[in-house]
Parts: structure tokens; sequence; C-alpha cells
């Protein structure tokens, strides 16, 4: 089944389309009386989809942690704190549970959030999370339908580094070519997402639209254009890729790992090109890496991205699916 | 394991207690400038579990949307909307999704309630659904801890109705003694909880404090006893079963299962005896049954249940567990 079709069809009609967003977004955003707002956000991680069972539980707690403080701050928001459903099976013992709380207990500390409630309950195969991301907001969301013709785009940190990490996990044919250094950074790539609350202020300046990346460079920056229904033109050369997935990319030229692999968790945004010089100055203080990958073109009916010699970065993405 | 212990030990200290009411109540507060409040309630319904895989998707849909605003009701709020999370295995085809979302949109309709956000992503094996059930209110909400010594307890609807239903579908040998519409009436009891908003009032009005029924009524009771630190005398004659449960029990004797058999989705609470005729006008009025089944004793520093006869209501409670 394809997700998109699914929401459209069968869940999009069941909003409140006010606070919902039309399921545009990755958030919904609750208008209160005092025009404050109610930010959230829910996501899940399945075992046997987003981790392996046999994963270090502190890990799992984080990643589960980080893909939503990574959907809320690439919206401009600050989490607040979240509510956890945990469903285990009987592999589960109480050293598990020890162990993915002291995840979290690091995690919360690393971004200032507390849990607030939520449940535990037995399955009976299979580890299943879901958090429920919660934030309050004096301003509305920077939304992905907002992008504008002649924007820059630009992406934050690298690209790549946990779609190599899981290739390594994967498959240990390439690893020989890699230090202890590298492999380790890349493995922490795809268990350690790293969203930066820095990049909060740099958004709410500049940015005109944005989306995290989780399904796919390509794919994300795919829906960003369709949400905002302009055409985006992608420099392919310029997009980032760290030191460990650069010696990666010169022994396999498998830059499609990179463009189309999941689980980045980085942050792409649009905003107008006078502000590209403020843009990369901010990004210095800061100490975010933040990299001009294309700018937006013209209106189209059916966006598609463009790379550098005006051909169509492929229409049928062969990319990470999220309905997964 | 034990879920109350793992939440005192692993959950309670990652928890800001204000917010997240130290996990005693089923339910979080968030308090806002304007000193309103947001109410928040999140459980998960796992097939094997909850629910049967083979179940019909529209009663499973609304039995994971009536458990949370039985929670959310219980505190005497009125639920604004939700969040659903749904992790589907390869055993799940577009028709299933369809038939959920009809039971959604159906329970939506009767509670005015909206979909505000979630994910839907795919499990190895087995259907998780979690919800997150979202208020504003203007009034904290009535707490589990706050019963006073004197004060009456009671009972909304009637107690059994789930467990009973729950024993047909697994043991058929006493169908015989059932009419075929006191067995449809017995399996509506187990699918389709039925809260009801009309007790919000009452509640608010009326409750010193409350929790809904979800684990036997036994061990709610002792729950709310607990966290009040108080001692509960229960009358176990005056205990309201539904006609087609006293046929039930007239062929079975066996009571204990509607004392201690869960998922009944009830309202217990506790209010001041002086009240106990305008309550039981106020349920006259509304046309919601309401029982009183016991009266709050003096402290303890280990609360227990009494029976009529002063005799304690077994300590090893055989129930339901909720860590399931």
């Amino acid at each position: 089944m394809d997700e998109k079709k699914i929401i459209k069809k069968y869940f999009r009609p069941l909003t409140n389309k006010v606070d919902s967003l039309n399921l545009l977004d990755d958030v919904s955003q609750i208008n209160l009386r005092d025009k404050s707002k109610i930010i959230t956000n829910q996501d899940s991680l399945v075992s046997g989809t987003h981790f392996f069972a046999a994963d270090d539980p502190r890990l799992i707690a984080k990643k589960a942690l980080r893909v939503n403080v990574s959907d809320i701050i690439s919206k401009g928001v600050i989490p607040y704190g979240y509510f956890l459903s945990l469903s285990i099976d009987k592999t589960v013992n109480e050293n598990w549970i020890k162990s993915f709380c002291d995840g979290l207990s690091q995690d919360q500390k690393k971004y200032n959030i507390k849990l607030l409630g939520g449940d535990t309950v037995s399955s009976q195969n299979g580890i299943f999370i879901t958090i429920n991301m919660i934030s309050l907001s004096n301003q509305p969301i920077i939304k992905r339908s907002t992008a504008n013709i002649d924007d820059s785009i630009y992406v934050s940190g690298y690209i790549g580094d946990s779609a190599v990490g899981l290739n390594l996990i994967q498959n240990n044919s390439i690893e020989e070519n890699l230090s202890e250094s590298d492999k380790s950074y890349l493995l922490d790539g795809y268990y350690l997402p790293d969203p930066k609350f820095k990049i909060v202020e740099l958004l709410r300046t500049y940015a005109s639209s944005s989306m995290d990346t989780t399904d796919g460079l390509f794919h994300d920056l795919k829906t960003l254009s369709q949400t905002s229904g302009l055409h985006f033109h992608i420099n392919k050369k310029n997009i980032p890729h760290s030191n460990a997935v650069k010696k990666f990319l010169k022994y396999t030229d498998n830059y499609d790992l990179t463009y189309f692999g999941g689980d980045d968790y980085q942050t792409i945004f649009t905003a107008s090109k006078r502000d590209h010089l403020d843009i990369m100055n901010h990004a210095k203080k800061i100490e975010v890496n933040i990299t001009q990958i294309g700018f937006v073109g013209d209106k189209s009916s059916k966006p598609i991205l463009f790379d550098e010699n005006n051909m169509r970065i492929s229409n049928n993405l062969n990319t990470f699916e999220h309905f997964k």
C-alpha cells in the first residue's frame, strides 16, 4: 500500500483541517484563545523495521526521542515534553527497561524535555514505541507549503551518514576500506540522529518552508516541492557529505544510496536568495553546517526535481518507503 | 514484570511531576499561562492482547477511541481530538483500512472529536494502535488521590458485561442458557465500551475522586483506595449487573469473573454522603445508571478493600493484569 494514497483517501477526511494542517506537515497545530499554539508530533518505531530488537536499548530510546525532536525543530519549534507508549514482548526483561530508561534520561537532559505520561503494554511479538511530542509556541510553525519561486534551497549537516551506516551493518564487504573511527561515525549516523536546537532560531529568521529528511533526501525534496507546488532544481555536486561518506563513495560510487537512503534527520529549508550571506553567517556563528543545494524554479502542476544539467531526477524515485 | 513496579522504579523518575501528576492518574495536565489546562491521555491496543486480529476493524477502531474517551471523561473532562499511530502487518489490506476508518468516522461523530495527526508504519507481525487524546479545560481534573473519609463510593453502568462477553467468545459452553439478544448484548460489552459524556457534569459537580474501570472493578477500587490512602468498604450485593450478566451468574455462580474481569470502562467515583440524593436525582435526569457500592473508611498505610461482612476482599487480587 502507498502511504500517501492511504492518508489522502482514508485519514484526511477524518481530520479537523485547521488543527491537523490537512496532514500536509508532520505536526499538528491547535490555536488557543490567547493565540498561542499547541504543536504536536507523533511517530512510531517498530522492531524489525526501524531498529533491530537486539540493538542497545539506550540507542533505541534515543532514536525514538530524536526522530520526534527532529520533526518538531524542523518546524521552528522547541519541544516541551513527550508521552511514551511502549509495547514489549517476552524477550524484554527488566534490564532492558532499565537501559531503555537510561537512554531516555540522557536525552531528556540533552533536550531539556520530560516524560508527561503514556502506557506500557505487552505484545505477542515485537517491540513497538510511539512517542507523542508536544510543544507550546507563540508563533505558528514553518510549513512545507510556503516555498517561494526563486528561493534558495538549503540542507543542514551531512547527507547519507545513516544510509551508509545501515549499509555497513547489513553488508560488511566495504568495511576494510574504512577506518575504525569512520565506521563508528557512520554507525552513529544510523543509530543516533542528532537534531540540533540551535537551528530553530535560524529557521524562524529565514526559512520560507521547511521539513526534516526522513525518507531520503530526494524523496523529501520532492515532497517539499510538491507541497509548495513548485519545481526544485538541485545541484547534486553541492550535496554535503561527511568525510566518512566521501571515502565510502570513492570506493563504491554509490551516490544513489546517499540521495535516496532514509533516516538522516537533517532539515531542508527554502529561504529568499537575498538572505544567503546572512544565513551563512548565522550558520557559522551557531556552528551548524548549512549548505545551499539548489533553487526553487517556476510553478508546476506536477512538481519535479531537476539536477544541475536540467535533467529530471528520477520520476519513479526508487526510495526508502515511508510506509514501512 | 509488574507494571506498577516498573512505572515507579523506572518511568516516574523521568517525569515532570507537576504535568504528569506523578503518573498517579491516567492523564497528564499541563497548566497554561491563562490557567487553562491541556489534558492528555495515551493508551495502546495490541492484537492478541486487547483485540483479535480477525475482529471487525470497525470495532477495533471504536474500542481504541473509547478506551481513551473513558479515561478522559472519568477525569471530568470532554475530549477535543486525537492522534493515531497505526502499525500494521502484511495481513492488513486496503479494505481493512477502509473499515477501520469507517469505525473512526462513526465514533468521531458520536463523540464530536477529530483526528489531529499521527502516523502509519508497517510491523513484522501484529497490529498496534496508539491513541493520544487531548482536551482543553478551564478546570483541573478530578484526581484519584482525593477521596475523603466517610465519602460514598459509586459506579456507573453495569459491571461484568465485558468479562462475560469475552468468556462467551472463549468458551461456548454456557451459551445455551442465554438468549440471542443476551449474547449480542454481552459481546457488545466486550467489543464496544460505551463511555458517556453525560457523566462529566455529574462528576464535576459531586466527585471527590474518580477513575475508570479497566483492570477489573476490585483491582481498580484497590488502586483508587491506595492512591487516596484510605480503606474502601464494598458491599458486594450492591454491585450492579445487567440482566444478561445476572442470567450468566445464575447458571455459573462465577461472581469473581465480574469482580475481577477487566475492560468495563465504567467510572468509579467517591462523593460526600450529604450529596447522595442529589447524585441519584442527577443520574436519573441524565439517564445514566449510578449505584452506590460502598463507603470510604479510615486511613491506612496499607489500604485494603473490605466487603459488607468486614472481610478483606482477597489481598492477592487474582485479576486481569494491566501489564499485558
